[in-house]
């Protein structure tokens, strides 16, 4: 049994979508089937902006349809503080924090396994620092151990850069977490960074 | 904090999609901008082409790309069967069961409290039913209250042409179900349906 061409066409696009089965693409060609014309078109001529329209900014990497991007271009955030993170995504969670600092994004995972350390371009980061004077990088790569090495080889990478002070986020238990249900290591490292009440 | 503009235009997009989350949609909208441009064209391309040249079968109903469909131009059908059904993609799990007969297709959800009973056209079933001589019309309604009026209101309608058998599927567990899992009004059904052994 086959479906009409354009529709395993679609469902093949589809399925290469994280988090997207061969059944949810399924529902969903046939759903954008049944959608009134406009809409169809509209989702797909989306897809074509947007890789059209939205590239990295060329300051810190944030992805944007303006050169800087609004970021870089807010005068109001504190220019002596950058953030390493890997992936714009990321930006979103940690303006939500309330950070106000500026970003240098990666956009790209580092995987020790992966073997693409070699591609991480220090020498870009070294010049971003130096732009902007920055007193303080916070390397907020998530928690785990790629992201361990990559902070520790940043770190030296940059022991030369005496008066930078590079931070890490703190590990602990999350806000409204339960500490029976939190793992060993995570417990491990909220005890030896405890503070006093 | 906002995402440039092309992002946000397809995360709007994506979230109309059934099943899709904004958190999901955003996740997909970064995906594909990291794509190869090809793959994100080659998405937008097909969604284009299922809309342009996807269309109801003209005989049966069942979205096809060519007129009449593959399965109307089988000559190994049996073509004095119809199965009655709501969606094309019923299609797939009609043919994977075995069926061999022809289907008629409503592409639509009858729904009684939506009041779109009105829309459906008895006339065009009939025509159809009588271009085959049909012998039988298995009404192949999902199991619900909705799907059970339905068929009861297509009975009704062709109550009249005493030669066709209207059928719908049986009721009863599922292969490989559990009967402490299962509930009442199945295990009531299928005890109704008991069978010789």
């Amino acid at each position: 049994m086959r479906l009409a061409i354009p529709i395993e066409k679609l469902i093949d696009q589809l399925v290469l979508l994280p988090g997207i089965g061969p059944k949810t693409a399924q529902r969903l060609a046939l759903h954008i089937l049944k959608y009134p014309e406009g809409n169809a078109l509209a989702l797909a001529q989306a897809i074509i902006d947007l890789r059209s329209q939205v590239f990295p900014c060329k300051r810190c990497g944030f992805l944007t349809d303006v050169q800087p991007c609004a970021i870089c271009r807010d005068d109001n955030r504190n220019h002596r503080i950058v953030c390493l993170l890997e992936e714009s995504s990321n930006v979103i969670a940690m303006e939500k924090s309330g950070y106000k600092g500026e970003y240098h994004i990666l956009n790209q995972h580092f995987q020790l396994m992966g073997g693409n350390l070699h591609e991480l371009s220090i020498e870009q980061l070294r010049l971003r620092l130096d732009e902007t004077g920055a007193a303080e990088l916070i390397v907020a790569i998530s928690p785990d151990i790629d992201g361990d090495i990559l902070a520790r080889y940043i770190a030296e990478a940059l022991k030369d850069k005496t008066n930078l002070r590079i931070t890490r986020l703190a590990h602990g238990l999350p806000v409204g977490g339960d500490i029976e249900y939190t793992d060993e290591i995570t417990l491990k490292k909220a005890l030896e960074g405890r503070k006093e009440i």
